[in-house]
């Protein structure tokens, strides 16, 4: 048996921003021992980790010898230096996820052949090395338009993405690694949080609904539960514990999909950590997302994943117009409503669709919860 | 309005144990720059602040200089030096709780007199400068044994707390300022959370009951919602607006009430800051306790206080004949146990009944969570 708690062991955390930071605070209850590396000094993680280290994420020796110094690794970024932690782990230190499984999340188009060789359901794709390629696809009708165009590697938070539906869309495309995905009309986004630990104990989180800003192709609201029939959810569970055990994740792994028209489930990508689909799950869970991957990765028993309350998660993000020193005008007003807690990452400079902070909003019900929530987000503005 | 989230302003809090500690868990939520004080360099808020200052907290001069450097400033303990604290207000720092309250509280015959001026129900007392004039009371029948000593000041967890049934027990005692007081046969120990902050806004958390280890005179098991009658419930809540109101306290005040058998409430003695009997709110409530601290006394919107899900709270204090580097034995266990979050303090040493952590225990139904902190008693030792 381990001793995590008041003891030498040491967790290292590749990444500081602020999914590493709300996992800290589980550390923290825990009094687990930690040291963050990440490349900025202004890092939400700079306060609350034992060490906190400044440097690259994804250069080899930097990352190295960084792990050299922990227990066991973990991430709270895909974007790392894989070959450094395949080294650190034939060397002994327990790096979960694994670096294979890391790598095989890293590239979108690896991603999809991953599905497609487990029999996964996923919408159907081909891959392209560059644009000249797909663009020749597009003009053999190989691929027809309209069509999602995803960047193999580096999207996030919508970047990355672009639905092509004109031949002109073309030309606006980075030359580079990329997939061509069939469009499919859906009903919903939808999200499930599978946890796992080494000794392979396995649970899910019940599915989110996840509602986009039309323009900036960010989630605007994550809303738990789903407002779905119980067989779409229970098929959506099925289908995430279906990649969680494919993949053998160890910690948590945040499997977004689709709910078509038919209502069948399509994996569109997944997440080896802590996700913004998950933050809901600080208030409303019984057992957070943080300290539920804490809980898998240090391969203790996994907590109930059930919920006290219906939530509504709103993202903070910087308003259009503003760049500069962040406020956050009529953070006063939503704390007067009922049910609602601020999370603020503690980024100094907003800018444009930045992520800042996230609001929880709980409540029994989960229409007054999302009543609320459009107040929050109607009410709250991140300014400069 | 001020800025408090990302900003210049700092608060400070006097005392660095573990209520700071979970102080500052929801100062990083909310990112607000904090600076705490505390004697010891091993004190569990020396990670997470973003200053820790290591000082004596009885010093004039220190907590003096301390103070200078904040916007607010608070405590977490009441033992500090108020004659600083009466300085750095009358130079505007702004303190909450108010020296004034805190002088109040820090001695129990000051407390028990401010009880019987403003009229709240309390048991009859009687205050004496040491222990020579309490004896020669006791033989002019002034003082009838049975009856509860209590030192006038530095009590804490039941230390300075003594029940005297003979006179021989009076040579026990240690020569100081004390109170008598009636011993009282009572049903239930209660506890009521209020807060408040400077607007005047005021609220109460629900009534928890208090289950004492019979030899240690520490709290065991704290429940939430207390097992009583909703009116002796409503009569709970009642006096402990009363005793807020009337010390016109700013953030949490911890009123600990008598339930007497006649279904009478009485106050025993009060805590102006957050407190173990409200620990349970971190899972069970709306709003934990120490949020609503930081909401108070910041003059933010006061939290719901409703409860999520029924509560129940075990200390974890260290095992008699244990000293030494601790050992949290079988944690694991509890883990597996539903709803089960223990939370570690940070103190690397144990001694016999020292306060090193405590376990929430949350479910639907209060028997259920009652009945699984049992099992969480039984199963986790504290030992070295």
């Amino acid at each position: 048996m381990a001793h995590y708690f008041s003891s030498d062991f040491t967790l290292g955390i590749l990444g500081g921003g602020q999914l590493g930071k709300m996992l800290l605070t589980e550390t923290r209850k825990y009094d687990i021992t930690t040291c963050v590396l990440d490349p900025s000094t202004e890092a939400p993680c700079r306060i609350g980790a034992n060490v906190f280290t400044q440097g690259s994420l994804t250069d080899y020796n930097t990352v190295y010898n960084f792990g050299k110094a922990v227990d066991v690794l973990t991430i709270e970024i895909e974007n790392v230096n894989v070959e450094a932690l395949q080294q650190l782990q034939s060397e002994g230190v327990k790096i979960y996820p694994s670096p294979t499984t890391i790598k095989t999340i890293q590239n979108k188009a690896r991603q999809k052949q991953f599905y497609a060789a487990h029999n996964i359901p996923t919408a159907p794709f081909k891959v392209f090395c560059n644009v000249e390629n797909l663009k020749e696809a597009v003009v053999n009708n190989e691929v027809n338009i309209p069509f999602v165009w995803k960047a193999a590697r580096f999207g996030y938070d919508g970047n990355g993405v672009k639905i092509v539906r004109h031949l002109t869309d073309l030309d606006t495309l980075p030359n580079e690694e990329c997939i061509a995905e069939t469009l499919v009309p859906f009903k919903k986004e939808l999200a499930v949080i599978v946890a796992r630990n080494p000794n392979g104990e396995i649970t899910t989180y019940p599915v989110v609904e996840m509602e986009f800003h039309p323009e900036a192709n960010q989630v605007e609201y994550v809303l738990c539960p789903a407002r779905i029939p119980d067989e779409v959810a229970h098929k959506a569970r099925t289908v995430a514990l279906q990649v969680a055990e494919a993949l053998q994740v160890v910690g948590l792994l945040a499997v977004e999909l689709f709910q078509t028209q038919d209502d069948d489930i399509l994996v569109n990508e997944v997440a080896p950590r802590p996700h913004n689909s998950g933050h809901y799950s600080i208030e409303a869970a019984y057992t957070n997302q943080f300290e539920q991957h804490l809980r898998a990765i240090l391969n203790l028993p996994l907590g109930n994943t059930d919920s006290k309350t219906a939530g509504v998660m709103v993202n903070l993000v910087g308003a259009e117009g503003y760049q500069g020193k962040v406020i956050y005008e009529n953070i006063e007003q939503i704390m007067a409503m009922s049910g609602v807690t601020p999370h603020i990452y503690g980024k100094k400079e907003t800018r444009p669709f930045r992520k800042m902070g996230h609001v929880t909003i709980i409540n029994e019900d989960i229409n007054q919860a999302r009543a609320i929530a459009e107040k929050v987000k109607q009410t709250i503005k991140v300014i400069a």
